[in-house]
């Protein structure tokens, strides 16, 4: 049912009922209101288990390949057609209160998730022991992010370029 | 009648029609269509120039001072009901080829306005000389609309952190 309602999102549709999903997920619209009770509870659901498989964490044995295969695997996502009608709906979607928890725990999980990159570099002496590991991989995803929902660019490039600025910094070094 | 465009956004209009429009800047619709043709154009010119006019570019004589001061002019217009009304249209408008070369321009633009905040750095001899301007800025406001857009968190915090990762890196000095 929840890769039905992301199967609404593929075809444009930006109105999403849940007659629409229950029509292509095959059952009765009754026991999706029963489960869900709306088609936004529905939706949110279904964006973060589509987000949560799509992001592994990779471990190459040193944090610049790590961020860099991360981001890429992640930039390939959001370039996908899914990928965009994932990022435009969670970004109107109404987030009541219930739902925006329940957002927060996802967001809160998945920075727990790709953060371990973070301590693993630390742990081997590359970065700095006090380096926030969720300000970093904040940093490394919200670009992609940006250059797809926003600038309209192409979110795959320039990646080892932004993780190399967020691992040596720009200053001029003497 | 680019403001009464966006005040349909403020109260949380979706679906924001040219007659609506129309009727907030108390002229005919038809003069809306001989001008725009559609409400997508319509929006998509007043986002731009919404967005164009609410970004001073500081000039504090430190690249680090002027980098925290942008970005929070840029995170407290996020932070307001306009800016998320703003973010969150960008986001769905559909952008037509017209239209996206459009938005283009603007973002080039608003990137070499506040690009010059980077070229100060270098001649200063703050940054490396070889600093990507674009791609810095880029990592400047992108964390603020991640935040904002899909993380549902204050873009106006973190600010410091953020522009002290971009200046030193996180690897372990010796």
């Amino acid at each position: 049912m929840l890769d039905a309602a992301l199967s609404c999102l593929d075809d444009g549709l930006t109105r999403v009922s849940l007659p629409d999903v229950a029509s292509r997920a095959a059952v009765a619209p009754s026991s999706l209101y029963r489960r869900w009770g709306s088609v936004e509870n529905l939706m949110a659901e279904a964006l973060l288990d589509q987000s949560r498989m799509t992001m592994p964490v990779p471990d190459t044995g040193s944090v610049r390949t790590d961020l860099i295969a991360f981001a890429q695997g992640l930039a390939r996502f959001l370039a996908s057609p899914r990928g965009a009608a994932v990022l435009r709906t969670a970004a109107v979607l109404e987030w009541s209160e219930d739902r925006a928890a329940a957002r927060t725990r996802f967001w809160d999980e998945r920075f727990a998730v790709s953060g371990v990159i973070v301590q693993r570099g630390i742990d081997r002496g590359e970065l700095a022991p006090d380096t926030d590991a969720r300000l970093l991989m904040e940093m490394v995803v919200a670009p992609l992010h940006l250059r797809r929902l926003l600038l309209g660019e192409d979110p795959t490039t320039m990646i080892e370029q932004q993780v190399d600025l967020l691992l040596d910094g720009s200053r001029r070094t003497p």
